[in-house]
Formats: C-alpha cells, structure tokens, sequence
C-alpha cells in the first residue's frame, strides 16, 4: 500500500559478529516489588528460585546462550559468539529474551509463592558485547562479584537489625566503612554466623548451563553455585569458551 | 572493582530527538499459540480485549505514550515526541514496554479465557522513529490498513469454510486474485454477510487514548474502533499532533 | 575468497530518513594553522574565501546540498530531506564532503595566499539529522550566533591590542563581564569603529546557495553575508524549505 | 544562546572497546581520475608513491595507528585496539585520517608528478571494527589478495594490449575463464614475463610500519612489500597484535 513506506524507517542494529552477546535484563523498581511482596530479608529463596526458573525456560528456547547468570532482581544470558539468530538483531535478541523471562515470571509464580501476585513485574533489557573470552569472564565477574559485595553487606545489615535489634538507621552506621573482613568478623563474633556457610545460591548467585543428562540421553540446563571468577569454573567447563 | 571496566561496553542508543518514538511488539509464533489455545478463528474478541487490557497497562504505567494501536497478535505505542522516558534510550524503551506488556498478557489471561494458559508468551519489540506528523500518521495507517486487508481475506476464508463447507485449499483458490470488491460482494451474495457490520474490533483494530474522565476527574485510557486513515480521527483528536 | 567474510563486519548506519542531513566540519587545531600561516587577525578574509571556494566546489560536486555556511575554520552542508546520495550513509557523506573540501584547500590555496602553504591541513567532520524545519534554522541560528559573537569579542580585542596597545591579559580583562552593548560602545567611543559597518564576511559568516544565472541558463551557488537567524531569509528563499 | 539545544542532536557513536578499528579509505571514481591523469597502465608507480607518501603523513599525525595497507586507489589504517584517540569516536576518526590523506594528496602530489594536477580528489572513508587478531589478519588478507588478483589480471590484460596488440575486447575474451596458473603461464609464454619479477609493490600492495631507526634513536614509518598474509610477517613484527 501507499503507507508501506514507513517501514523504510525501521533502522539495522545487527551485533558486530565475532562478539559475546549478552543480553541483561533487571527488575524494574524491585525494591517495591519485592517489599509489596513481602521477599524474605535479606533474601528470598524463592523469589531466586523463581528468577531461576524463568531463565531456565528463556534458555531452553533459545539453545544458542550457553550460559546464565543470576542475582537479585537481576539475570544475564551469554549467548555464543557465532549466534546468528534474528541475523544478531540486537532489538530481536533483547525483546525476546526479557517477553520470555516476563511473562514466564507471572507463569511460575504460583509455583514458588503462596501469596498471590499483586501486580504485573517489568524488567528492563539491553545488549552487551564483548569482543575477547576474558572481556566475557571479566563481566561475569563483575556481576559475581556484585553479588558476593551486596548479599555480604545485607546479611550484615539483616543480622543486625533482625538478630541484634539494632534499628535501620543504626545499622547502617555500624557498617559504615567496614571491609569484607570486618563484616565477615562481625556476623561471627556477634551472631556466630560463618559467613562461608551461608546458602550458596545467595553468596554466588545462580549459573545455568548445559549438561548432558545421560539417563535422558539430552542435554538439560542444570543451574549451580559457584564460583565463576577464578578459573576452575572455565577449566571444568572448557567447552564454554572453545 | 577491577572488573568494573567491562560497564563501559555498553553503547549509547538515544533516539533522536524531536521524532515520533513508536514501540511495536508483536507475537512471536502466534500462529502456534493461536492454535494450541483455540483462538476462535478468524478472530477471536477474547484474545483482542486481553491484548487491549495489556495495551492498557503499558500506557497507565508510561503515560508519556499518547497512542496505542492493536491489532491481531501486535501492539504499536507512540511515545511524544518530547519524550524523555529513560533519557530516550531506545533498548530501555522497547524493552520495558514489551515485557510489561508479556508479564500482563498471563496476569490478565484469566479475566478473558476459561481454559487454562498452556505456556508463556513471546513478544518482540522495536523502535521505530518518525520525524514528522504526517509519517506518524502513515504508520498507523500502514497498520490499520494491514489490519483491514488481513481480516477481510481472513473473514471471507472461513466463512467459505465454515460456513461454504470449502475445504481450506479451495477456499484459498477462491479467494486467489480477488480484490476488496470481490470480497465484500462475494460474503455478502453468498452469506448475507455485510462486511460493514461485522464488529469494528475485526475490521479497524483498536485505538487507545487518553480521555478525561469527567466523572473521576482524571484522564483514563478509552479503547475505540474507528478509522485512523482518515483526517476525522485527528481533527477531533488535535491534541495528540499538538 | 576464503578472506571475504571479514566485508561482514561492516555496519550499516543509514541516516533516518526525512530528516535533515546536515555535514558540519572544522579545522583541526586552526590555532595553530592560522598562527603559522600568519592569518590576519581577527580576520583573514583570504582565508574566509579559500574556505567558500572549497564550500562551492563541495556543493558543485554534491548537488543534493541546498545550503552550505561558512564561519571561522568551519563548514556546515545542509542536504535535503529527500537525499538518497550514497543511500544516505552516514560514513559515505561524512568523508567524502570532508574529502573533497580538504583537497580543495590545498588546490586552491594559491589562489588566496602569496605565501606558501606549510602541510596539509586536516578537518574532522560530523553528520548530525534535524527532524524538523525548525530544529534546521536553530542550528543554523547557532551557527550565526556563534559567529557573531565570536567575531564581536575578537574584533573588540584584537582592536584594543593593535591600536589601543592593550597587553593580550590587559585586552582580556577589559572585556570580561562586558555584553554585547558594551563592545559596540566600546568600538565606537574608543576607536571610532561602527560594528555594524565591519565587512559582513566577518560579522554574518557565509551563506552558499543555488540560485539561478539567468545568463548562463544554469543555476549557480552563489555567496551571501546576511542574517539567516530572522525570517526574511527564509522567506525570500522558500525554496530551501519547500 | 537558546540555539544551543540544537547540539544535543549529535548522536554518539564511540567504537565498541577492545575491537581492532580499522579506517580504509578509497578514491572516488578513480577511474576517471587515473585516465584523465593518464596514470601508466596497469600500475603508475608514482601515484602508488604518492599513496604511501599520504599514508606515511597519516600515520605520523597518529601513532596509533600501527600498520598501514595500501593498493589501487586505496589504504587501510590498523588503530590498536586500546586507541583512546578521540575518544574511539567512529566519526572523528574516519573523517580525520580521509582528510588528512586527501589534502596531504594534492600537497605531495608534485613530488611525484610532472603533470598538473587537474582537480582535487574526493577519498571516501569508512570504519570496521574487527574483535579478534584473526578477523584483523583475515582482513588484511583480504585487501592483499584483492591486490594480487587485480594485478595478475591487469598485468596479463595490457600485455595483451600493449605488447601483444590485442583489442581491448579481444584481450578481455582471451582471459575470460581463466586461473591464476593459466595467467602466470600466458605472461610467461607469450611474453616473457616472469610475474613473480614483476615490482613487489605492484603484487603485494604497500605495508606501512613503525620501525626503530637506530640511526635517528626514534621511530620511523617504514614501508614494505611483503606478503602479509601467510605467518612470517607477523612472526617478524610480533609487536604487531601483541
Ligand atoms: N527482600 C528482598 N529484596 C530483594 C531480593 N532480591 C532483590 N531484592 C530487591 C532489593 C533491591 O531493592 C532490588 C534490586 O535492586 P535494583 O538496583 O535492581 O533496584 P530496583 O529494581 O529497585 O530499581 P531499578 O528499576 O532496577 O533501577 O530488589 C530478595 O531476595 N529479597
Ligand atoms: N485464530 C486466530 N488467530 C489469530 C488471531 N490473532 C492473531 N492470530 C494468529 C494468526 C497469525 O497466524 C498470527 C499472527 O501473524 P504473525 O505474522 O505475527 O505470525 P506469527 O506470530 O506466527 O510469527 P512471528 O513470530 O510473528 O514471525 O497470529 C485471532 O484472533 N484468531
Ligand atoms: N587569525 C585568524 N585565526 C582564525 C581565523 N579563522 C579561524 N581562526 C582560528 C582561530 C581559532 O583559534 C581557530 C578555530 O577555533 P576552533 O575552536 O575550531 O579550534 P581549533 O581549530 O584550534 O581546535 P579543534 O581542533 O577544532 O578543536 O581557528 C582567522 O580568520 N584569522
Ligand atoms: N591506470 C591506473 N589506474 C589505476 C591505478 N590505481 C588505481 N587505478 C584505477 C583503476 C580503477 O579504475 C580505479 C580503482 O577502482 P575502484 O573500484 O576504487 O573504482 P573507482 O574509484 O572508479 O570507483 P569508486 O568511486 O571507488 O566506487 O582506480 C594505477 O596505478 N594505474
Ligand atoms: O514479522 P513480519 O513478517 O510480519 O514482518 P516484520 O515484523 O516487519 O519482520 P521482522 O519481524 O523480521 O522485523
Ligand atoms: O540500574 P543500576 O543503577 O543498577 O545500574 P545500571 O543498570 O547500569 O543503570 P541503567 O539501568 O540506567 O543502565
Ligand atoms: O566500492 P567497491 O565496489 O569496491 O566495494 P565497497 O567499497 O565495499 O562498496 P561501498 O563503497 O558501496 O561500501
Ligand atoms: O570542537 P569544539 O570545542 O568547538 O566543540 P565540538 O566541535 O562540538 O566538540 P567536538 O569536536 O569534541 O565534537
Ligand atoms: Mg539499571
Ligand atoms: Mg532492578
Ligand atoms: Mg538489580
Ligand atoms: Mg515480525
Ligand atoms: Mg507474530
Ligand atoms: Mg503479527
Ligand atoms: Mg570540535
Ligand atoms: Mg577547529
Ligand atoms: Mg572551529
Ligand atoms: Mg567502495
Ligand atoms: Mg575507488
Ligand atoms: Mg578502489
């Protein structure tokens, strides 16, 4: 028709080949989210459990990410550097990914939570891409390493408030300026928690990847809790990066 | 942390400035999941009104959106052109507005379906920019012209099927190389069907807008089924070019 | 060849189209040049005309530029909505208007200066899209404004040092915190200067555009000095925006 | 001045990190521009001189650029991929090298010719990132051997012409379907050419690089015609891509 000519207006946004995609996407206002929601403090293993169970499903179908990456409000999928799906449409790849990941979240939520859910989750999305393995690790790192930061300080912070019955504004003072060390001494000392043996789904975060499962004969997404910045996560699964 | 540099990969997307910023999702395989849950062919109003309430929630919850068209398994959202919604930055955009929208269409499946949602739902989305008025008004055109072709040849399809008893190549035969004429004359003479009547939903799609709401005394977001096309829509809708 | 793949990773980067195409560039480091080859101060109308004659020559090779002006060390190239050179590549239009002008600086600069030119200048250059008729007279306006008022200062301090022997820091400080209406004055009362009798070269920049050579049946681009900020302009030359 | 917004329609288009940036310009419509000139056929070794002249006074206005390739009416310019140079921005880049080449052109133009030169060339200009050594190398293969496969082909043709009085058409028709051994044999054969004779920089291309002069205790940009494709020139340059 006459009118056709407005989709000569849509622009190309293709990935630069030979790169990492990843695609991130994040909870939007979670704060409020999660309080209406009532998520355990300082974490709620099925609120993760859930986030999980969405990326599991966003993986399962697009096979070509062969690794995700959760936290908090929060998930990153890696697809391979030679994903050509969509043609590498950066738009296509985001849309898709973060539409999965949505609506599978009201789809499982019941699955995970006996309280109803209130209201609809947004997640924003975006594009990332890393030309070298190490950019991709040290971006992984990144958010481990976020993670690791945030949940030590809200365990710290939760331990003192729910166990020490300091009030919030008082926590906060006491770990003003306090290193890893001091934190991890603290919930010691003070609460006899060894840091360490806290769940590791909440100290690490939560990767998915792919395994063969040998009794099915198929490959499955299974998730771990692990350690992925030093380097025997890579070693123990060198077809990641070959 | 050391691994904080990998942030800086990520690339700048602001739209252009001044332009008409249109967020379109649309379905992805809908043509399976149409099926697989028993759309009523060849439309289905509860499928429409669901995507019309989730078309709704996106608007309520960015009400920089002016417009929203749908129709089929797609929704278009035009942003004002002064827009300044997450600094403009397009994967913020499309991406928000598309997993709103795809968390929506399974919170909301209930109030329409009686059979059970089966799986989750794939949208995907883009941007498209327009600098001018009259390309604004092209694209809605260019879409609810699309609207319009698809449902006539689709009304007059299963009506030779269901109603003709024509099996579905035969009906395809029938209907190869008619035009709208054709169409109109052809379910009219041989089903008494005026296609004018049929229900506005089918044949204009729906537009929604923002309308004060003079009992509640605020603006509220109305859904209509009229002509886009044509000037009449905008010259009593002048603010939305404004 | 087995090499060829590497084409792949060229990335698209099509204007928007209906929008305004406008190439600006800009000397680099003209401090430098212009000291080196002893540009008169504040003005050097030899190297203002080298300057038009490679805008000419640029607009004579790429007749899709309606409008070209010309200020201080830079160039802006204004092409019509409507252009598909190149098939509006943003990359292609950039280089080959910086190109050609950076040639022709050179070719021509013995038409303009007696002394030897020392090296090869270099220009960077831009592409930037204005959406609307407005948005491309304000950038022109800016462009004007800031010849203006660079050329108010330069001529108030260069007149304050040459014949009023002002040190450079002595110059400075008499014109700190002075307005417009103050460097008018100033010219006037202390030097007898009248601004607005300065050649309009120094005090409008120039304005490149196609006009009709009634001898020569041919249009021409032609060289003005005039205010392009009020209306007038624009009025007289309705075909630029038509 | 209320002018200004007009800048913020500058979009940003920063290189993605990490990646090799490669700028390769190429002479617009050499072909005219070599005919007119009456460069010698098949290869004019002035302007291939002249070429690298311009290559060279690129490479010393930027050290960051490590290698230069240049054939035809063509060169490429290797960026390292920690080039910080105007901030990776992809439009400075490319317009500051294809005008420094291109005015440098016409400066150095009479070092190399006798004749006049008629009128100021237009090079246009481009980036491509590569994200990997490979991709880097591939690249460079790919420029080379589009260099050897031109020149065996033009070699062979205007020997037929020239030496071997055939027609332009003839000429064309006698090496249609042929191979790269079929042309080396036809030189050699009909005309005593041993194409491995033939002027390295015919063959290979022009190599630009940095190399300590021990003389002089600084770097110099040297130029070499070696192959660059198989691993020898970059075992003996490591520095290269480390
Ligand atoms: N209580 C509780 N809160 C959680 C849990 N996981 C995430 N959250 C909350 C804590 C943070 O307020 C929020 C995640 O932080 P963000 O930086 O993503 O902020 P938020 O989503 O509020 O804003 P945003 O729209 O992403 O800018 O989600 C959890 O397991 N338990
Ligand atoms: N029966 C029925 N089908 C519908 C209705 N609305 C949409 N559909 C189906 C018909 C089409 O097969 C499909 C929409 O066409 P699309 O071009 O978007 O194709 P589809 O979503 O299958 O593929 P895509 O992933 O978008 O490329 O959705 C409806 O009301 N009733
Ligand atoms: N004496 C003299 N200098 C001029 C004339 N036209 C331009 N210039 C000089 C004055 C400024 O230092 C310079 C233009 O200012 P810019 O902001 O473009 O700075 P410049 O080119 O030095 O640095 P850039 O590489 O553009 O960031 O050119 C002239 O007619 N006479
Ligand atoms: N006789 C002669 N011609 C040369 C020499 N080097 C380059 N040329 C000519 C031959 C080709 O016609 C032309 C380069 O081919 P291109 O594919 O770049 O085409 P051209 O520049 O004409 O068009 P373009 O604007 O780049 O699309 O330059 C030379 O050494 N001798
Ligand atoms: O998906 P189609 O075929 O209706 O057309 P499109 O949406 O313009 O194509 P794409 O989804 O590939 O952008
Ligand atoms: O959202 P933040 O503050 O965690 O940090 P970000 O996601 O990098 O910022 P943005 O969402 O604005 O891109
Ligand atoms: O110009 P060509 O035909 O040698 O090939 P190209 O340079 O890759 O094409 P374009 O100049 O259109 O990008
Ligand atoms: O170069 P300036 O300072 O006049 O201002 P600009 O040209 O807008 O800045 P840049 O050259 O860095 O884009
Ligand atoms: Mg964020
Ligand atoms: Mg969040
Ligand atoms: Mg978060
Ligand atoms: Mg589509
Ligand atoms: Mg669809
Ligand atoms: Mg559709
Ligand atoms: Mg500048
Ligand atoms: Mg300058
Ligand atoms: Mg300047
Ligand atoms: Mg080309
Ligand atoms: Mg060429
Ligand atoms: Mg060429």
């Amino acid at each position: 028709s006459r009118y056709e000519y407005v989709k000569l207006f849509e622009q190309a946004d293709q990935c630069l080949r030979n790169c990492w995609i990843v695609v991130r996407l994040d909870g939007r206002c979670f704060h409020k989210f999660s309080s209406q929601h009532r998520f355990k403090k300082p974490n709620d293993d099925r609120a993760l459990n859930l986030m999980n169970h969405c990326g599991k499903a966003v993986m399962k179908e697009f096979p070509d990410i062969i690794l995700g990456y959760g936290q908090s409000d929060e998930f990153s999928f890696i697809f391979k550097k030679s994903c050509n799906l969509f043609g590498r449409r950066a738009s296509k790849l985001m849309t898709n990914v973060t539409s999965l990941f949505s609506s599978s979240y009201v789809f499982y939520w019941k699955n995970y939570f006996n309280d109803i859910l209130q209201y609809p989750p947004t997640f924003d999305g975006r594009v990332v891409l890393y030309p070298s393995d190490k950019n991709l690790r040290d971006y992984l790192s990144w958010r481990q390493a976020d993670c690791h930061i945030n949940n030590l300080y809200n365990t710290s912070f939760w331990a003192l408030v729910q166990q020490g019955q300091y009030s919030l504004p008082d926590a906060e003072k006491k770990l003003c300026g306090t290193d890893s060390g001091d934190k991890n001494e603290l919930l010691f000392s003070q609460f006899q928690i060894n840091y360490d043996k806290e769940p590791a789904i909440f100290r690490k975060g939560s990767i998915l990847l792919w395994k063969e499962n040998v009794v099915r004969k198929r490959k499955d997404v299974v998730v771990e809790h692990v350690d992925i910045i030093g380097d025997n996560f890579w070693t123990g699964n060198s077809q990641l990066l070959s």
